[in-house]
């Protein structure tokens, strides 16, 4: 049987309330195994934009990354962020190894296409390109990988990449050597089957609820991608995804049905 | 024999100006064997600090790194300088992974005590506890390391360090298995006799003659601190160093007596 591998994401709200990153790390530094740290941006580069006199740029409700913003985010997510959150693992003693997509070319995108929007400096990975054999040579010797959302075209631009579309795509990638679960972490504690009641998360979700669901408009939106890529990344490989509230890593971990939204094709 | 580690430090000017970076970045990718390149800060931070309107604080005439400083110089050294340099490195084929000091933990390092001076988050290594072993599985697996000029205190915080000072102590770390070779590239042909005269490069400083330097006063007071640092590290198992010019990094290497300063104990 495969080695399992526990890849987590944590999102912007996580790291920006340092009282739910520090007990986050706690917690994630206790995690038995091999385990990937995948981190979102968060209000900071926001607030050291504008600080910087850096307008965010948006083209019909999206945000742009311009040469100035992919400076920001390169700095604030690669740069404060990862090495923060490297420095306080290592204090848990967890042998954390803060890297970009371009180091060790873990991560090679391509610059998209300008289409009817022009998303200026963002990545879209190459899955088929994705080098596993950095990862899991770092995996194997001992390292705990902590990814920030920046990628590169492998000609030496670095580009902004989704946190999530990360995750997955590494999940997808490294599923062909390693049994991998892999955890949303945010400040909600699933699904929310009514999204006025912070306790009405859904305990599973499968391919067939997915489809009850939709119908019956029953999950907010902004959950329905995030849903489908789940599902998506299952469907190529990667054993289970669980959504859930930060706090409760552990007992999504245990896969206690009290804690997060378990999505599985079974 | 035990096999040759080059230790290649750049400083500020040459991160400074895009032609000499990315000429060297060029000639850096081309050299055989083991190597780790360590970087240094240049103008960007103080731009930055400056467009954010951070204000360098200064106590007789020295640098002090406060904690809005330190953010500046972790976003700015461990996140944009050093992912360009290794997203740089990358397309020019070489397997560059960017670290800090507390990534994989490779340079624990304690706040300095405060004196007459307080220098506020400023780290001091500790040569003793450097973690050869993480650098030593990285370099063994075909990564080259990119080290930015950051250390941690094992405790979660982020300090900041002089970039040669680094390469100094990882070179004397690392010399209990390599021989190891370290090459000081800034925008001046080696240590000047006569500071007026780019050309006037002394060839070669053994400890008898930087004695007679200093007695008669030849070398720039800048230049001390460097070659006494040398010096020990030479002392300390070091194979030696050498002062000179990024574009003459490959003459250097080829011993030849027309390039840089070589500084040695024999």
């Amino acid at each position: 049987m495969k080695e399992t591998l526990s890849i987590v994401k944590i999102g912007g709200n996580v790291i920006d309330n340092e009282t739910l990153l520090k007990s986050f790390i706690h917690e994630f530094s206790k995690i038995k195994g091999l385990k990937i740290l995948v981190h979102g941006g968060g209000k900071l580069a926001t607030e050291i934009s504008s600080s910087m006199g850096v307008i965010p740029e948006m083209i019909e409700g999206r945000r742009i990354t311009n040469a100035a913003t992919l400076e920001i985010v390169t700095m604030v997510y690669a740069g404060l962020i990862n090495k923060r959150i490297v420095a306080l693992l290592q204090s848990n003693n967890c042998n954390a190894i803060g890297l970009s997509g371009a180091d060790a070319n873990i991560l090679p995108a391509s610059k998209r296409d300008v289409g009817s929007i022009d998303y200026g400096f963002v990545g879209d990975i190459n899955q088929s390109e994705l080098n596993n054999n950095n990862l899991k040579v770092l995996l194997q010797n001992g390292f705990v990988p902590v990814i920030a959302p920046i990628t590169h075209d492998t000609k030496g631009q670095l580009l902004n990449t989704n946190a999530d579309t990360i995750a997955s795509c590494l999940g997808v990638s490294l599923s062909d050597t390693f049994r991998v679960k892999l955890y949303y972490c945010f400040e909600l504690k699933g699904v929310l089957q009514d999204i006025k009641n912070e306790n009405s998360s859904i305990e599973l979700i499968t391919p067939e609820i997915f489809l009850q669901l939709k119908a019956s408009q029953t999950i907010s939106k902004g959950m329905i991608p995030k849903i489908t890529n789940a599902l998506e990344a299952i469907k190529n490989g990667v054993n289970c995804v669980y959504i859930g509230h930060v706090n409760y890593l552990n007992k999504m971990m245990a896969d206690d049905v009290n804690a997060g939204t378990k999505i599985t094709v079974i």
